[in-house]
Formats: structure tokens, sequence, C-alpha cells
């Protein structure tokens, strides 16, 4: 009854407290939590009504394979429905692109810091991972990257705009290395902030995929739809690495209340750039004030800044928690001073400034 | 750009047609569909409240470690937290357990013909499958199992009662069966259809659980609790077993809908209560008319019968589809002349054997 060798290490995710537990504890009547990267503005009314519409389906087994779902999407992108996959968040696509190409000893490449799960889901598979640090601005040293590139290489993951930094590659940076990184690796984009690109230097993940079969471009409804608790996300790919991630789908592994709203939120376009709009206004926003407060920061291309505090960013989050504002620190990112907040309303914003100036003066090392 | 050796071979999931282009295709203006186990009696009210008042949550990540519903399970059940787990259906947790246990050559045992995700799930993970065909009457054939039992066995999948054959192995003998097997394999119990048992000797899964460690037990609100869309289903077994499971498991894998309906529906005796008598009702209305046409069918104890038409159930279910029923036939069973057939409401089992009885006075062979 032993489990695999290759996951004994792994670490076990351990559930944080629920906000009416935290605001318990810490005799808080409100609580704002700009930790997950989570749309303040909610998600599109069309999405809730296509939810409403379904609620007598419940007992009924979702459509496993999502028919009308890619059908949009497959017109609104202009690929083949064969070309697009559905997963839970696509938590659940990096987790089957994992299973479906990666075997013990092959190896796989991915920036420190990034998204965990890259990682987590490598390392299920018993693959070698090979870490590459982002350079002093936080992002992507695709040169360092390409140079870990050998035969044994099967996956490199890009995470653009990169969590937990927030920095952008640009389309050439993107293509030059597309270029010279051998056709036996996938490659992965995940692009779960690119609805919140403002610039016109993102890389446009349609065309490579046109010029490169070794792509799985991965998005998400959890950013910008604002659907994260539904667990819907998508990858875009060749019809034959779509297949491949096919083979390890379990038949029904999206809801249909995700299907549906995922529909309805596709085609919001008005919501869409609400939120984009409002998101780089309070880049802006807080940017401004870290600037008063002398505080470096990243640039920030998705939904959340990661900010240098010049003291410990662990203490940072503790005293910004005890005044009911929940960010993010995490010791593995190897920023010790620096924290990672997501933007906000403006209300929610200026809160946490408020509260970011204060603890400022009360924690100094 | 490969994909794993043991995983090419696979069969990518079909998407079935959507109910509406059935309709059109055959000019029929009403469907009923008695093809994949849905309770026809839709779910609770109460889960139904549940999912309304979690309507503005939607773009908050649900809970990772699905503290509430784990405690009510827990307390319901008399066993501690960290016993239980979640999955996006039990499909999830199969799908995890194979992942976390199954290696490259050891050896998994389940029957034939029996839930095929045993048989997807350990393929992928390139573990080696051994079959064993349940008896004359459909049971599992333990005695059979345990002799394929080795040293390189990992994990023993029971589906109890059996899908598709419907029928259930007694306490005494899977009793039996886990005092006899070695305490090194991992015995599934996949109990999706407990709820519907009438009888008084189904195993008490949960006593097993006290005596080995070695067990794993599989639920779901996919069936009885009618939340298939919703996509939530557990495991109960050993802490350690458990701690394995969570190693591999994405941290946000069941939505907050499915949470928190499932918290409303697992209190909702009265509804459980009706659909477990209903579903008793209808198996005698079903077997019944069966006795009548003369068709011999295998013990039913979940929410399903198998029957054997006497004919060929591959022109059984296509004469039956042009009529507007939709039943289940599968030629990899192995029984070329039976079909599956849903228990549903009163009425639609009317209309299901008026059919049928028509169907069989045109399908001859």
């Amino acid at each position: 009854m032993q489990p695999k060798k290759n996951i004994v290490h792994l670490p076990v995710y351990q559930p944080g407290k629920p906000i009416d537990e935290v605001k318990r504890e810490l005799g808080l009547t409100e609580v704002i939590k700009l930790a997950s990267n989570e749309n303040p503005f909610g998600y599109s009314p069309k999405a809730k009504e296509a939810i409403l519409a379904a609620i007598d389906q419940v007992s009924i087994y979702p459509d496993g394979g999502a028919v009308e779902l890619t059908a949009a999407l497959s017109a609104q992108f202009g690929v083949e429905p064969n070309q697009i996959i559905f997963g839970a968040g696509s938590d659940e696509i990096i987790m089957m692109i994992a299973r479906a190409f990666l075997s013990p000893g092959e190896e796989t490449i991915y920036a420190v810091p990034t998204f965990p799960q890259y990682r987590h889901n490598a390392e299920v598979e018993g693959a070698v991972v090979i870490e590459v640090p982002v350079d002093e601005t936080g992002t992507h040293d695709l040169k360092a990257m390409l140079a870990k590139v050998n035969d044994k290489t099967k996956v490199v993951w890009i995470c653009n705009p990169n969590n937990p930094t927030g920095t952008m590659l640009t389309e050439k940076e993107v293509k030059d290395f597309m270029e010279a990184v051998p056709k036996h690796v996938l490659v992965v984009l995940d692009e779960a902030y690119a609805e919140y690109n403002v610039t016109d230097q993102y890389p446009d993940g349609f065309a490579l995929l046109k010029q490169h079969k070794n792509i799985v471009l991965l998005r998400t409804f959890s950013k910008i739809y604002g659907l994260a608790s539904l667990r819907i996300g998508y990858g875009v790919g060749h019809p034959d690495v779509i297949r491949s991630i096919n083979q390890v789908r379990e038949p029904f592994n999206t809801t249909t209340f995700a299907q549906k709203a995922a529909l309805a939120a596709a085609s919001d376009q008005a919501f869409i750039d609400f939120c984009r709009e409002s998101n780089a206004k309070g880049i802006r926003q807080l940017q401004a004030k870290f600037d008063e407060l002398g505080l470096p920061y990243f640039d920030a291309h998705g939904n959340f800044i990661m900010v240098d505090v010049k003291r410990s960013g662990a203490a940072v989050f503790q005293a910004l928690l005890r005044k009911g504002i929940i960010i993010r620190h995490d010791p593995s990112w190897g920023y010790p001073t620096k924290i990672r907040v997501t933007v906000g309303s403006e209300e929610q914003n200026n809160k946490f400034l408020e509260a970011l100036e204060q603890v400022l003066s009360e924690v100094t090392v």
C-alpha cells in the first residue's frame, strides 16, 4: 500500500482559514482579500443569468465534450474545435499536460518564482525539474532557459505575465524563443492574465500557434472573467497535442454551470473592457503611492503588483492581516522583502494603501 | 513532443450529441434519457437554495480544503476530517488513486464488466491491468480476483453495486475478501450507488474501514443526491492513504456550488428516502414487465437494471432511440444481447416499457 516514491515528499495543500474565522479570531468586521488575484468587480451579469437558466439541470451530467463552448471559442479565436480543451481551471490542464507528456527522468524547465503548479505536477510524474531564476526585473530569463534545453527536455513552462512577479515577455522575445527551441520540446505559454494587457507588445499566441506545432496556450475564466469558483480554463494547441491531453482527461471534468457561465462571459465584451480599464487605473493608483512611499515594484501586467516593502514581507503580511487586509507573501519566492497585492476596486486599493502606510511605520525590520 | 508511450493507444472521449440535436435529427418532441443513471427526481430543494445563496461568490476561489463539508461528513460518518477527500465526482478520486499509487509494471485488478475509469486511469499510469470476469449472475468473482493477487498487486477495484450489472456483494463476502487480501494491496470499494440499498446485506464500509487500513470507500453526490452536473464525490480511508491522495490533488478541484449543494443535500434525509423508495418501486415495476415479456435480468441494487433483450442489444438501442428513449448498450461489456436501463420516474418507466414492447416485435435478431 505504498504510494509512488516520487510523491512521498510532496507538500499537502493546507486549507486556509475561512474569512469568517479570520474575522472572529481578529475581532474584525471587514476583511479585504487581495491575495488570490480574484476579480474585485465580480462577474458578468450575463453569466449569472446563464447559471440561473441552468439551475434545473443540476441532476444531469455535464456535456463531457463542452460542445457549445468549444464551438463559440473556436469561432472567436479562428481555430478548429479539435484545437481546444477545457479543464477545471488551467490548473487541471497543467496537470493533464504533465500526465500526458512527462515521464520519470525526463526534464522540464520553468522560472523561479512562477506559478507553483508546474513544479508540483512535474514532480508527481517523477520528471527532473530545472529551475531558472527570473532576472533582476522579475522577468523570465529566456536565454538562460534556452541554454538548459537538451535532448531530455520535454516541456518548458512560460507564465506570461508571470505570477507572482507580474512582468511580461514581449512578442519579439517569445517569437525568438520559439524559433530557437527544438521542435521536440512542448512550450506551454500560460496566459492566465492575457486579457489585462494594455500594451501593444503582448505576444499574439494564436499567431505563434499557426507557426509552431509545439505550443499550448493556457487561458482561464478565473481572472478577468471572474469565474474562479466555477473552475474553468482552456488550452489551445495543435490537434495532435490536444488529442494527447484529451487522452488523460476525465470525461466530465467541467461542470454545467461553468460551461454555461463561460459561454455567456466570453461574449460580454463590455464587462471585460470595464475590468481591464479599471485594473489599469488601479495599477497606476497603487504605483503612485508606492512611488510616494519610496517602495520599488516590478512592472505589472496582470491584476496584481509585486512590491518591495524594504522590510520583512512576512511581518508586513501579518501586520496587514491584523488590520483586515489579506495580501500574499511566500518565502518560496526567494524575495524576503516583497509582497504581492491584487489590484482591487479603487476603494479597496485606498484601504490597502492606508493600512500599508501605517504598517510601514510599525514594522521597521 | 511525444506523449507518454502508455497513453498513445487510449481512446479519446467522444462527445455525445446534445439532446436538442437528437430531437432535431429524429423529428422528436420528447426524449427520455435513461442512459446515465441520473436521478429522475432532480435534486434537493435545499441544495438549490444553497446554490442561489452562493451566486454572488462566483468570482472568489472555492475553499480548497472543503472545510465545512468535510466537517459535516466526518461528523455524520464518525470518521476524522483527515480521513475524507473530495473530488470532481468519484471519477477524479479514481484518477488520483491511480496517480498516487500505480507505477509502470505494477498490477491492478478489476472485474469485467465494471466502471471503465479504473482501467482507463490504470493504463495512463502504465500499470498492468488484470481483468476478472464477473460470474454468471453478473456478480464480482472475489475468489478469482483474490487468486490473481500477488506481490506486484497494488490496487484492487470493487464496484458495489457493480455498474453496469447492478449486482451486489454482501457484507460477509467483502469482509472475507478483506481478511484474505494481503495488507500491501489497496482495496477501493466504489459505493457510488450505496444509498439505493434496501437490503440488510449491504456491507458497512465504515465498519470495515475501522478494521482494515487498506480500504478506500468511494461515494458520490451524482446519483441519489442528484448533483451530477456539479461534479462532487468523496473518498474515505485511513489518514495515511488520504494524505497520499491529497498529495496529487489540485488545490481547487471542486467548485463552491458543488460544496454548498453537497452540504445541503447531505442533510436532506427526506429527499434521499423518497428517492430510495421510488427507485425500489421502479425496479419492481420494470422487473414485473420484464418477467411478463420473458426477459431475464440481473439482480438490481443500484438505480438501473441490466436486462437481456434476447436479441441484438445494439439494434434495440437504435430502435428505442428512434422512439425517443435513450438507454445504454456497450459492446465492451461482452453481453451482446443485454442493455442497461436507468430506473426513471413511474411515468418514464411506463413509456420505456411501452416502447420496449413495440421494439421487441420489430427487432427479432
